[in-house]
């Protein structure tokens, strides 16, 4: 499979480079950066390209991929639902085109909340703690407040968690996002962890993610880059090519 | 839902009485011992069992029980493949009938399994750790070694998890399960406890189940109860159960 | 070693009762509780008693044990500074004596509170988790509020753990206690469990203790039976036995 | 306190330079490396040299400071017996020199096992855990190793962890250290991880140590740079600084 880089010489893209020159079932046909002329993606027979550029070039290069039938996997950030929209429109008119935008590549990310969806019914009670470095302003972080969204979400109709607290200090409890508490641990020497816990009597089940430094984005890319090509049409988030 | 134990005087069938006693939805119909005649089942207007009784007596249970039009649940041991053909056999001649025999009611367990195979082909690396109380006499469990062979072949075609070891002493990466490390650690003050973990590069993601105590089986068995009547025939384990 | 239980039918006594007739080095010289004379500790020979009794019976029980030349292991609750001072007058008397009252037998949670006032000093960053059982009152646990002022004494004239928070979610980072942060989880399944997170650029050490039931204060006080005439008159806590 | 660093153009040596620069209560007076001279730290008024370098220069280094009543803070290896000795000699000569040689300056490693062989007497069972990223050649680490002959040491002529594994697969109980098992995982993702495990009947104790990059050796350095005055003569390892 022929595939090129468009953003190739930002930290990111560059590691993206990389990956797809160590991977043995991909050859890297193109690596595009500002100044470089889209056709270098035509002319190369590239066949699925890797956008991590910016918000305000990313609409261009989708517009040209998708009219040159080239599949696209991105990680871009800024796409609102109009952004979305959008794309879908250019894509209707070319059906055999996929494009794929996810705002998380990293698979650890994903299988977290995906298998907390799954246990969230199951338990008697859940909290999420989140552990950051101490440099991070928001508590809790924005993964954390969407994992206990999407559990407060699997879980209605049930019960709340129980909780026989009567006294003690505040906050010791932790946020509470939808009935689902949430503790921010900030500690120097830490990175990004969130330990998602469920509990009954008997028996308690974890789930904990680490991740350790930025390259955890590239088996989610290389997932994508692979798979794209499958689901024609927009697919966003990398959950539906997980497939299980 | 009228629900009668089959086994009631026995320390998980009392375990089951209270729990059927206590959850809002169900009524206790009968509690069923050796000596009791089964036609307290039918008298009592009885519509599930659960039966944890000996392998002794339950296909006598079940014979009764699929010929009268109840459901069962089962967490009795012994089931054999000859013994599961002959319960098929009874059930094709009773089709509204549903009978769920599972080995393990825990809902960690069963998730923690689940998610493993789940996870399994995203990540370059898995190993498992189980740890138990000193008097355990296998090693690894047997939770662990069925563990490690799921996610074995889950994996099927992928490149070994990468290991670089040359030198050291004997044991110490652990058992090789079909490809899989498994590590047993032995502890005086410990229960029944399994990780799971998945990693790649930079970013780990570890399951891990806590068994505390016997009663982990309750939830389990009464999600059987109030969803065995939907999946007439046999059904082996709750996973099907676990709909997501 | 003449080893007597006082209290000796009570839920501790007799896990004390049997814990004594189990170890090789000690023999069980009298079970003593409610309505049986004292004296039967005085005939049997008994050189050290074990007391766990009730507030409105162990002065008593210390003036007849300190004025017979009987060491005394206490873990009998309701000790004002008072009754401290009591008992010091009591053993001036007896310079032979020794008295040992403590609060926490269960020596796990003793060395998790000495090793986190050895750490504390050596980290840029600390914070306590706590986790219990739902059906708990207070959060935090009394023994986390403990850790942490521990933690806050032995840090003083160090700057506060980095934290860059700014915005949020009220409760997210937990109590403040003498500005060590403190987070109480309450989960169904789990019994009581504590984390100490320490951390600094680039290392974290982590000292996690957990206590699954009730017998966990038996090694604590065995240690003290045999450690207590070592130290004549009257020694508060089994840390100064922890001789390391 | 003015501080010089040896070695100051190396990796080690520039993150040292850093972190002295940023101390408030340091000041950096020179950065000495190969080529330049060492009567830089004289005519700097250098009190304290960090020395990073190489085991072929160490000594010559060494033997100048020391002349020169400089106190030394050293993380080169290679120091024999005979090293120690001949440095051990020139310090009896100027005995208000002082001079801390160090193989680990990684506070939370040190503390780990000092924990260690403080709670070794003090449970039934003790297990080690080493978690290493999958490049590692060696199993078990040789810090993991020396973390178990220390706590085989501390347990001199205690009964050894039970176990009553009578069957299983080959490896499955890990690597026997003088007694202790200890586990060895291997995992994309992981860097250098550390866990110790305690139990007895009722509770556990693990001790857990997380090595997230090599700058974790600064505060022990630092640590070292502020108190080896205090210590004239030969001190080796940062264990006696953490005076507790």
């Amino acid at each position: 499979m022929r595939v090129a880089v468009l953003g190739a010489k930002g930290k990111v893209g560059q590691t993206m480079v990389a990956a797809v020159q160590a991977a043995d079932d991909l050859t890297l046909s193109a690596e595009v950066d500002a100044g470089d002329a889209l056709t270098e993606l035509t002319s190369s027979g590239t066949e699925v390209v890797i956008d991590f550029t910016h918000p305000s070039v990313v609409m261009d290069n989708l517009k040209f991929l998708i009219d040159n039938g080239i599949h696209a996997v991105v990680g871009t950030t800024g796409f609102t639902d109009e952004r979305l929209a959008q794309v879908r429109e250019w894509l209707a008119a070319k059906p055999d085109v996929a494009v794929l935008i996810a705002p998380n590549f990293a698979i650890g990310a994903v299988l977290s909340m995906q298998f907390a969806k799954q246990a969230a019914r199951f338990f008697e009670s859940v909290e999420v703690i989140e552990l950051h470095h101490p440099h991070k302003a928001d508590a809790p972080s924005g993964t954390a407040a969407r994992t206990a969204r999407l559990i407060a979400e699997a879980r209605k109709g049930l019960p709340p968690s129980p909780d026989a607290t009567s006294t003690g200090i505040e906050g010791a409890r932790g946020a509470d996002v939808d009935g689902v508490r949430v503790h921010s641990v900030r500690l120097a020497g830490l990175i990004a962890h969130q330990e998602i816990l469920f509990g009954t009597e008997g028996e308690t089940l974890t789930i904990r993610h680490d991740s350790l430094d930025r390259t955890s984005f590239v088996p989610g890319v290389l997932l994508g880059v692979r798979k794209v090509a499958e689901r024609p049409g927009l697919t966003v988030g990398i959950e539906p090519l997980l497939d299980f």
